[in-house]
């Protein structure tokens, strides 16, 4: 019976995954691993995290890891937490479209956790990566829609159980091993979306990564744990979803590679991927128009309904919701002209953008249809822009950095430049070179 | 509107909280502590359990908590970990009917790991328990029954937040800092059904226990967290279960206690306590009749529809499932005449005990009612067991160690005594002293 069951299918789709064979596949998750590190250095810029403080201990101990950006090293499997939470703190990493969730920032921290002291190749850590994106968009697709919407955030319900597959294929553990893992990765399948806005978002791809590479880890060591998570009565897809599409889980598996089609999106601003249609929209207006702020009436974004429900902020109180309120990021975009880190720093928001946000409001049109191939499915939005003496119109069914219009090698690479300055010779390391200890050198220098 | 929503009353709740003017309170929470010791020290006969090893790291830091029955500390974190998982291991430690768990075992391994190093008195210690256990109470009842049906683990999914109410009471955090401190237990809430039986079921204690605290303590670093999270659009209520009712979480706060009325459960036996009332069944019918194993031609076990939920393994293939398995324990108890922690010891099933499960069948009986105050609620166990020449059958509504049937606290010591051998001094100070002093003395004997 376990042979046959769905637990079992996909333990063995994991375990004789060879990514290798596909050169874009390795290519993409190279970009991704320079995206990560960007996003996750450019933190560093930030004095104020300090909610780990005299809680995760600096380590000296030999098999401890450098928290990326920081000047201190901690146990490995705190790293994991650690790497996680820097990395989605400014909502600036890549996100995968089909699985509405941020992959490389649960993913790398526990495979970096597990690689820098240990012998594998980077061709093998790559592989590895490929596996978990792969895992992450199938489960998302056998939960279906339901899950997201019940409130449930994927990045850290889902992302648990790609970051123990992914660290499980780096460990090349067995298929009752990785059975075990994925059971015991399902078991701690936490994060509510009542978080987004707060330091508790980020976290929660920190605390997902680090349970990934345990479950991985204590399967190892053979604790007696279920092997059917997706399968006996009350399994992980019947409690987290009431509609789950159970043999979505192991179709088409590598065929093609999620990370290659419709691969993933690099973010060229650190705010909710749901907001960017209207950033697009906003810029082509400011590009066509000179919009004076004081000859505003009124904006009106419309979307088809439910297409704004990852922007949970209509009025929010400090520019870190901000990032997951669409009429924050229209103010601040229409005030300074552009959306950068600086756009949402700082404690409180000023006058003038709140005065501007209340100008805002938000309408769903079900009578209008978004193209064919948009971007997510099914959703776009308008800007109508009311002046005094004019309507400014414009709409974007997919935005910048999604699939239909990623940022290239180039502009992934100019992101990581922008931000850690002197860094391209580490760069060109990346991007040549297939040997591990290219890590240890890059961990010196961030 | 924060000050006004359920999620700043219970935080006031929680701080406000005064157990020490009820004496009964502080006595139970005491034999508590009791309880746990003996059931987690119990462990340390078992020479097996490596899942830990090479992961979680021994640390000498001046910080670091002494693992119960172990030669070695931990960091604080972990030890929450390590001795939740131990506590939890035999299925030995106690349970409170009202929130179908078990608080100890998630509760005093989060206090542990705070108490060791800083100067709490031995009140302050039990008082944070019995808000833990208060909290975890009305969290469940805020639930509804639904929760634990659709496949949860209440001693994790519910203990998380409990251990997280007891750590900041302890901490003596504000109100903010326990409201944002309930929100990120909550979104570390996990822990699934389909783990009973396996040495992952006790894992989840362990980890809702440092979840709990670690929520505690980036709470006081003032973390920025949801103060919402039994509030806002989908809520943990909400998403935890489709029937809450969101009043009693806050209906009849510490009047009475949860603690003295109905009490706590401690165990007799260690397995599932759904089986109690089949044990004291069997039991009975061996006192008063002299049973051959070779005449039994079938026996009988009678419930109530969904009265065996907990029991989850009709088929059991290891001893560690025979724990939620009627049929095994039934099988046992009538081989050996009783149920102790060796009943449970051993990789396989031997082929006489196999034999004897084969010949017991469950009924579910919905026209037979339980007695008006059957523990739990609604609930019974008739036991008919067919021999060559007879019948036997005896029926039990509350088992022994149930709160109408509780063990004493002499019983609870001659529990404790019976396992740790030499330890009555030790119980002694704890049950006459005040002096957290005494835990430290504890650590160095256990």
């Amino acid at each position: 019976m376990y042979e046959e069951n769905l637990t079992s299918k996909i333990s063995k789709l994991i375990i004789s995954s060879d990514p290798l064979i596909n050169g874009t596949a390795i290519e993409n998750a190279k970009i991704a691993f320079i995206d990560y590190l960007a996003v996750t250095f450019a933190v560093s810029n930030y004095n104020n995290i300090e909610v780990f403080n005299n809680i995760l201990k600096e380590s000296k101990d030999k098999n401890s890891i450098k928290v990326i950006g920081k000047g201190f090293k901690t146990d490995s499997l705190n790293s994991a937490l650690y790497n996680g939470f820097l990395g989605h703190y400014l909502d600036f990493d890549d996100v995968h479209e089909e699985s509405r969730s941020h992959p490389s920032v649960v993913i790398f921290p526990a495979l970096l956790s597990l690689s820098l002291h240990r012998k594998y190749t980077f061709y093998e850590f790559l592989s590895a990566y490929v596996v978990g994106v792969e895992t992450m968009v199938k489960l998302t697709k056998a939960l279906g829609d339901n899950h997201y919407n019940k409130g449930w955030h994927n990045t850290s319900t889902i992302g648990v159980i790609a970051a123990s597959a992914a660290s499980s294929y780096l460990l090349k553990s067995s298929k009752d091993q990785v059975a075990t893992a994925l059971g015991i990765a399902a078991t701690t399948a936490s994060g509510l979306r009542l978080q987004f806005g707060t330091e508790v978002k980020p976290l929660h791809a920190g605390l997902s990564s680090r349970s990934g590479v345990f479950a991985a880890q204590i399967s190892l060591n053979n604790i007696k744990g279920s092997r059917e998570v997706f399968d006996s009565q009350n399994n992980y897809l019947d409690v987290y979803s009431d509609f789950p599409m159970r043999e979505k889980l192991i179709e088409s598996w590598g065929e093609p590679w999620a990370i290659t089609s419709p691969g993933l999106w690099f973010k060229k601003y650190p705010c909710c991927s749901a907001s960017y249609h209207a950033i697009d929209a906003i810029k082509s207006i400011l590009k066509k128009a000179i919009v004076k702020i004081d000859d505003i009436e009124f904006i009106e974004v419309i979307y088809p309904p439910g297409g704004d429900e990852a922007l949970i902020y209509k009025t929010p109180q400090t520019p870190q919701q901000g990032k997951f309120s669409v009429e924050y990021i229209i103010a601040k975009c229409l005030v300074d002209g552009d959306v950068t880190i600086n756009t949402f720093n700082g404690n409180s928001i000023d006058g003038e953008i709140g005065s501007l946000m209340s100008k805002i409001r938000r309408v769903y049109d079900p009578t209008i249809k978004p193209e064919k191939d948009a971007i997510p499915q099914k959703r776009f939005t308008i800007i109508k822009l009311k002046l005094k003496d004019k309507m400014l119109e414009s709409r974007v069914d997919y935005p910048l950095g999604s699939s239909k219009k990623p940022l290239t090698k180039g502009e992934v690479i100019q992101k990581f430049e922008l931000i850690s300055k002197n860094k391209d010779l580490l760069l060109k390391e990346i991007l040549d070179s297939n040997e591990m200890t290219l890590l240890q050198s890059i961990y010196n220098k961030i």
